[in-house]
């Protein structure tokens, strides 16, 4: 049986993990590891639906349906020294795709590839038709974490929804725990899509990417459900919405930190929008999934003596 | 005749303006200074249309159609120590509004006070139905600055588009330089709609509503052509996107981002697109307004030697 | 002056017209007659905005804001034996536009030109790159009706929204009344756009388009406020609503719909929404202009004993 | 093993069947018949997600992938004398949802019976807080008919996309012929959410449910691809887009149709959405599942002489 899988659900799981011990695996590239050159188109190497593999899933034990799975993550780093990116032909949020059809040819697909430097902690953007060339800080965060979903579905890894999946967002990286809710018995963890770094809304469609080295830890809240994903990291409780249209995400992220800020702080619902209203940061995940993905985040500093998930982010960032 | 007004075009210059000279100015709040009390209901105190008046507008000496005015943000000082929001029927994210229509009744209605302080630099978050209360940093910002539309067009201050208007964004704030695309001689700037903070997307549909006391420096860059609204800060090229669906908005403030770059660079546009894709932060301004807006930005050090509108934001800065 | 426009609102009346007099005009096509034949390409011979001109605006005997202005369609007859359309860059729901903007080359630009047949009430449809030819049947409509907006506001001809304008619905055709919200005295009522035919949703961004001779009848029907614009023929009661996102556009026709239909037969709302859902005809008038338009309609038989508007379709209808 | 499901893809299949051969079984309602009176709110006596329970999944023999599944339905018969409506908490398009969320409470929940009358082709609907009544049109169709989707996905049955599912579009009507294509060998076919009849839009988010006593007759077109589901009928070709946002439903509707009409026809693609663009009927199908539906219908006499599919809807229509 593959450690790499296409899915979330579906799959049998690869191995145990358990609460509170760190686990070290390591990521392929959202494209297999089949794009080697500028000349490896991917919608040619890449057979459809074998994208964007995960590796897992993990039975988490103890985990069951209604609690919350809690996956911090402990580093990311590149497992190549160079990272790939592409446009790919009717997806990015650029051009026509499969779901905003228009009946032009679609851009030109064309490979890009980054040196990854770890001592200085850069990659290095090369245009392909002239000299141009930049520096760009190395930023490794994970494109794709989820459990199985609910109600027996299985949903392809390209996107993300409320049992997380492709959720693309710059703020799943080190330091930052995720919380999902679980849906089946050990939750079913897996997780892909290493990015060297990527820009809010990925609106090319494809980040810098990369097979990386991972290390999590995970814990499970019991009883505890949560909705759509959230994130904690040392400065910021963060709501994600996966969604189309994009004001809808918007809407899920929002409404589901109303909600959360509501519950930690005793406020009622119209005094946390207002809070909320105030302080929020609303940034693009990507713009370009089947679904797209918003996160809305508000300064832990600004909910004094507030405490999320029992401090389990606390915790395992303690370990 | 009154210095306020509540459109954009189908008014006459109120003063004329010399780019290079800085010019003080008060804005109103976006309630015409009706609301100062909890008791005072913004849908029954202030009278539709005369919502979100701007000071102005100002007939800027030597703008033509088919120039850039740039309007260069000196300083934003709130003129009252109190800043105003409130939830209003039918307006915010998280509610049903005239588009998003629903048969549910709307959120109640209700008005928030915040002190501000100048020394400290603060406002005070205090809710309306508990003790809680937390201190959040003042960060002035103007929400509406604008330009007479093409094409012989009025529209109230409320919507923002390619000529400005209600945009927005925390971006809007001291340091940055607006660019607007000129359409009648004398480009006939207005502006208002100050606020004491404001989160990204503004959900509840209402900042921290204050007047203010302004100071800004404008240019004319002849023969240059701008679309969509744009921003320079010390730090960042930045477009926005006025339109719904919300994807819209974020498409266009991505494309004109990844035309100007292209522009600026020599990059071609996929070259462009690609660097935009791994270095942009995308964060929405306001997802109620009859448009939302969203933003894309560069950071200025991704673009070596770039210089953009001739360097007048630097100028303008210096001043 | 000119009796033809290119905004509603900001122009002063040509003429007055009364309530229950018929009235016969003449309204120009969309292109204003400047495309003759199929090497006349619109974005070359027309001059932005010099567009979508409208025949108008009239002085509307009695109508005061706050009033209802219905305008009853009597008879549409092309005025040129030859209908034309085209493609447009940029414009059309199946191609990249300033809203949905992609990097791609919009669609090539093509005219194609319907011979129009009075006798037999029908329009050929001729390719351009082969032989296929049709007989398609003659179906007179007008695309753009509309009085001056509320607030002050300026608004191009294209622009569907609550006052009316590029509407595009093929239900807009003779024996229709179309009800609008008077905003100004006089109402200010301007029409044009004339299609020898329409599909739903003008796909391609431009119908057969064609001068017309126009006779209509107009009624004012005091201090009934009309919100978002509705019709009435002999078969139907039906509410349109402008907006993007197009769901947005089907909530405000489906909600305008149902308020109505609860009015008129004093059912509550719950009870209305049901009938509404399981009755209504909901069709897309536009998916390409500034704003979307759907339609939701219903059925009179299905209404026993209802009258609308005090019974003025009927009364128009019978002159 | 049940022969009722509530998702597609995921199940074995509990019988096989042979093209050319009619197939006749039953559907249970929506509400897989728990609901039976004013007081059974459906969201107290259904247990998610065993919401919309289809019969099947059908082996299709011969069916492969890269096939396209014909699926005529020649009758639908109400299996029982009352149909059933609700409104259902954060489910309906004039109502704030799980997507499009909102602060406030949910619209009440509230059941409606509907009399039917098998001898007189009506039912009857009764509002609940008045004696309004009023006789409709018996008009059965079936709102979920799907296959099993690509990629490995298994999907709930509200859920339309490629694979058919939740479609809830009234032309899937008897004398209809739904065109689905095939991802896995033996296509499995599953069918049910039988409608008494329904509106357009199905804005209140249920329509007039009934268990339903179906006879279809299948066929497979070999080597003949189709990406979205199409319909034919007597008098049109349809193409189905199933989408969020509603314009990108519209999108996919119109572009597939205007594809198949270049396809039939020999039309270059602009020439097709030309023909298309003057001549199609676009409705919605559903603005309340987890995606749209739209519908593009072009009329087979403006086609003259073109055969879909090899003549199998006539075929089919025939037997």
């Amino acid at each position: 049986m593959s450690e790499y899988g296409y899915t979330f659900g579906g799959r049998e799981p690869i191995a145990t993990i358990k609460p509170g011990s760190p686990v070290s695996l390591r990521t392929l590239d959202c494209f297999g590891g089949k794009v080697r050159g500028v000349d490896d188109l991917p919608s040619r190497v890449c057979v459809f639906p074998e994208l964007n593999p995960v590796t897992g899933p993990y039975f988490v034990e103890g985990a069951q349906p209604g609690d919350t799975l809690a996956v911090h993550i402990v580093s990311l780093t590149p497992a190549s020294p160079v990272g790939i990116s592409s446009t790919f032909p009717h997806f990015g949020a650029l051009t026509s795709t499969g779901y905003t059809r228009t009946l032009q040819p679609p851009l030109e697909e064309r490979v890009w590839l980054y040196d990854i430097d770890l001592v200085h902690q850069t990659v290095r953007y090369q245009a392909r038709n002239s000299d141009f060339s930049t520096l760009l800080n190395l930023a490794p965060m994970l494109g794709t974490v989820g459990v199985a979903p609910a109600a027996g579905e299985v949903r392809q890894t390209i996107v993300p929804d409320v049992h997380g999946g492709n959720l693309d967002t710059p703020l799943l990286a080190p330091g930052a725990t995720l919380f999902l809710g679980v849906n089946v018995p050990g939750a079913l963890l897996a997780l892909g899509d290493g990015h060297a770094r990527q820009g809010d809304g990925e609106v090319g469609g494809v980040a810098v990417e990369v097979a990386m080295d991972v290390t999590i830890v995970v814990d499970v809240i019991p009883g505890e459900r949560t909705g759509t994903p959230r994130l904690e990291t040392d400065r910021q409780l963060i709501s994600l919405g996966a969604a189309r249209p994009l004001e809808d995400a918007f809407r899920i992220s929002q409404e589901d930190l109303v909600r959360h800020v509501a519950e930690l702080t005793g406020l009622d619902l119209l005094d946390a929008l207002q809070l909320v209203s105030q302080t929020t940061e609303a940034r693009a995940g990507n713009v370009v999934d089947p679904q797209y993905v918003m996160s809305a985040a508000i300064d832990k500093r600004h909910l004094p003596g507030v405490v999320a998930y029992g401090g389990v982010h606390d915790r395992l960032r303690g370990l």
